[in-house]
């Protein structure tokens, strides 16, 4: 018997009991193991309420727990940085495994925490820190082995993605949707992480130290949020055949990596555009294996206790063993993060602007400048406070210019207010 | 070092090769394994060129290559059934681990073996057996070992999947499709495995007794091909707001199993609709995790060669510390097979008859007759050897009684040769 100690009864530390519980028998019928909850941590005492007690040693502080000698594997399920590094350090010292779902300390700490572990004899199982029920992590590490991964594009904050969603289906602005969503428990009171890119910069962090082997740090990835996108652009997406997502996107070639989260079109028939609601996804290419999908709930009590669980049953088959998987092996070599003058798409541009004649041939005559081709245009009669929407899609572009290029035209005396700019990522099948 | 003893040189031969020469360096990176192909076994010596044989003892037989003691690790892919059972035997019987592509074999003789295997302590990997590319073994063996399967849909058969997708987009026939796919290399010479549902059977097998543990038999999976779909119901069908795929479907509810393979409808906001051409998914809903989906090439010497290279890889890592994985403890328990009668679904049914009075009423009667309720008809004028299509949708009905209803409407004087009838697969989301 396998002993397992959970710290933090929220969201996912209840999911992780549940399942435990409900499907004990499953799991050894399944996999030959037998896992049990033998303590849990929780400060607050109404969180036990409708737990079986049976042999569970239940205490107020992580220590208590991570000490005692029942426990083989420690779930640290409470959040934040501070309290889980001091957590996760303490039971990698007492040579206990761990299993985490906490991307934010991953993406922070993660390089320290694998070395260590490594040095311990340990390891620490993430799979619940990216998409939540999908098992991706598996995939990558272990289902690709024998493939190089260049290209990858995630969809991984479940609130950004209902949000757009809704927007797009419903006509409603973002705002009402934010308000609604908070209402159904869909989004956090606080949504900064999630509608502002950072949780999926997280994920992000943590999936291309996998699958790209880079040691990459969260200031290096360009996070932007949804909280600009407007109703107007989901329409002109819609009119030019693509979607508008929180991409999280990240490429390797030639040495140079390049990560970003940000709301981005994308072509309707790609697989990632069907993406909807509080789904994730993860659409990867590997030289070997092509594009692989991995699609299902990111978030949520069972969905993420799954992936918890999941990464218990496969540490407890190996404890008996003594196989030890290693952590990242992620390092730089010669590559290197790629420059905004070295970043090159094609480009949706929204501008408002008078409806008055030069105008068009002023904005292309700055684009021009900045070596920005214009594929197509449109401009309708739809007017805003007096301005009329000239939108562009422009041939390939560096991110450098286009930056450069809008401030120009943002400074025109008949532009009103900043235009918007969006990535469009090409489809690649 | 893990010995690596290949058995075959077609398309996953030369694949596996390829990819253990290519990356070995990059597996022992991500990995810290190192993996060597150290024989192969050919009679086609043709297929030996480009190979760098540096290291390499060519055979002609695959007995010398099992019996050779630098082959740790045995990879059968010779495809059929006799001699790759006599190779694995003998490889099992020299404690040899083992890794297949052949479906056909384990969805015929897979209990056996995987028996056999666990006898002498040793494995059969076979994530290469079932959808190429896709690691969807080990993300259902490996993934979701805390959720009860209870629905499982797949495209498991990429040349039926490019002919419908191509029939769909490009209003061709079926045998026009057919015969192009056999230029191109899309299509064997003798497709009748992949079109007549055979191929995917075997496939959906192997998935049913992993997901479900339910030991079921080929004879038990109800299977029909695509070889009579025709252009008309690809057009309805989208008028419907459908898609036609050659689903594999697997269901257990209340101890009642379900197994199908066969061209159905599925709506077009459900995931598995859009996914075209040659590309296979697979898509499940665990009690816990919810729905699932894994998409990628299903077929082709790399996309299967990734996969053979996954469970080369795991078993190097876990060879050196003897932790074995049980094959399948598949075992029926109190669960049975669905009847006929016990199988309910809606249904699309398209007769062709003569267009004059009292033609509906007697078919709609003959349905009344038999407990089915009609949800929708379309009638066109579009005439086919004077006939005109009447296309029902029908509300849920037994299998049994659509049969009989169909038999009774098929001899009627007024209805020119066999109706049409299809599954609505209802979108479980």
């Amino acid at each position: 018997m396998i002993g397992i100690g959970i710290i933090g009864l929220g969201t996912v530390g209840r999911g992780t009991y549940a399942i435990l519980a409900d499907h004990n028998s499953l799991i050894r019928e399944k996999t030959g193991v037998d896992v049990k909850v033998v303590s849990i941590a929780e400060i607050d005492r109404q969180r036990y309420q409708g737990l079986d007690a049976d042999g569970i040693d239940f205490v107020e502080d992580a220590e208590t727990l991570i000490d005692n000698d029942k426990v083989d594997i420690v779930v640290e399920l409470v959040g934040g940085t501070d309290k889980a590094y001091r957590y996760i350090t303490r039971a990698l010292q007492k040579k206990k495994w761990v299993v985490t779902a906490n991307k934010a300390l991953l993406a922070e700490k993660g390089e320290e925490l694998f070395g260590m572990a490594e040095r311990q004899g340990c390891e620490i199982g993430f799979e619940a820190a990216v998409c939540g029920g999908i098992p991706v992590i598996r995939a990558i590490r272990e289902g690709l082995p024998g493939n190089r991964i260049g290209y990858l594009l995630g969809i991984l904050n479940g609130t950004s993605n209902y949000i757009l969603s809704k927007m797009a289906d419903e006509g409603l602005a973002f705002d009402a949707v934010l308000m609604e969503a908070q209402r159904q428990g869909f989004a956090e009171k606080d949504p900064t992480f999630d509608i502002e890119g950072v949780d999926a910069a997280h994920k992000l962090c943590i999936l291309i130290r996998l699958a790209f082997r880079f040691p990459i740090t969260m200031d290096e990835i360009v996070t932007r949020g949804i909280s600009k996108v407007e109703l107007i652009d989901l329409d002109f997406a819609r009119e030019f055949g693509y979607r508008i997502k929180l991409l999280a996107i990240a490429k390797e070639e030639g040495g140079l990596v390049e990560a970003r989260v940000e709301p981005a079109m994308i072509s309707m028939n790609h697989p990632m555009a069907n993406v909807n609601g509080v789904y994730n996804a993860v659409y990867l290419i590997g030289d070997k294996v092509g594009p692989n999908l991995y699609y299902g709930k990111g978030a949520g009590s069972d969905p993420t206790g799954s992936a918890v669980v999941s990464d218990i049953v496969d540490m407890a088959m190996r404890r008996t063993t003594g196989h030890v998987r290693t952590g990242f092996s992620a390092h730089r070599g010669d590559r290197r993060m790629k420059r905004g003058d070295e970043s090159i798409s094609r480009f949706y541009m929204r501008f408002k602007a008078h409806d008055r004649p030069g105008v068009l041939s002023k904005i292309s005559g700055i684009l021009a400048d900045y070596d920005i081709s214009i594929a197509s245009v449109v401009q309708k009669e739809r007017k805003e406070d007096d301005y009329v929407p000239i939108v562009m899609l422009t041939y390939e572009a560096t991110e450098e210019n286009l930056g450069l290029a809008k401030e120009k035209i943002d400074a025109l005396p008949f532009v009103g207010g900043e235009s918007v700019y969006m990535r469009i990522e090409e489809s690649r099948l």
